[in-house]
C-alpha cells in the first residue's frame, strides 16, 4: 500500500465547513477503485488540526485521485479555510500486510 | 474513537528490529477488545522513521493496552532503537463515523 497522511491547519471559523466538505470528499475517495481507506481525524489538543490518512493500493492511484470530481471540488472548497499550507508524509505499510488490508 | 499516531524515529542499524518488533505488537494489540486498528507504516523518505497509527473504541482504552504483556515487550525491545524519543497525537475520527469503523 501507499499511505498517505495530509496535515492540514484551518482558520477558526473554518472548523466546521472543512469537517463537511472533507467527509464529502471522503465518501467519494472510498469509491475510487484504487483507494482501500480514506479516514479524517481532528486533533484532540487543536480542533482547527487535523489528519487525512490516506491508504492506496499503489502510488500510481494518488495522481488518479487527483483528477476526480470529489477532489476538485474539495480542493476548491477548502483552498480559503487554510490557515497554513498543507504538508503531506509518504508511507508503505509495515503491518498489516497488502492482502490483510481492510 | 480515540486514535493515536505515534511518531517514531529509529537509529539506522535497528529499522528491521523495530519492524518485527512493532509487528509482533501490532499483532498483539489487535487482540484487545478496546482496539480496532493498530497499522504500522514506515517513511517512504526515510526508512528510520515510522508511525504508528492506533485506533481505540475510547480514550480509556489505551492506559489498559499499556498493561499488557506485548505492549511491555515492545516498549522494552524498541527502547535501545529509538534515534530520539517518540511523539504522539491525539485524534479524534471525523470519517468514518464510530459504527463504520472497521
Amino acid at each position: 500500500m501507499h499511505v498517505v497522511h495530509v496535515q492540514v491547519h484551518v482558520k477558526p471559523e473554518a472548523v466546521e465547513s472543512f469537517r463537511q466538505a472533507t467527509r464529502d470528499n471522503a465518501r467519494g475517495s472510498l469509491q475510487e477503485p484504487g483507494i482501500v481507506r480514506f479516514d479524517v481525524c481532528q486533533s484532540v489538543d487543536d480542533p482547527t488540526r487535523f489528519v487525512l490518512v490516506e491508504v492506496y493500493r499503489t502510488k500510481e492511484d494518488p495522481p488518479r485521485h487527483r483528477e476526480t470530481a470529489h477532489y476538485k471540488a474539495w480542493r476548491e472548497a477548502v483552498e480559503p479555510m487554510m490557515a497554513e499550507p498543507r504538508t503531506k508524509a509518504e508511507y508503505v505499510n509495515v503491518h498489516p500486510e497488502d492482502s490483510d488490508w481492510v
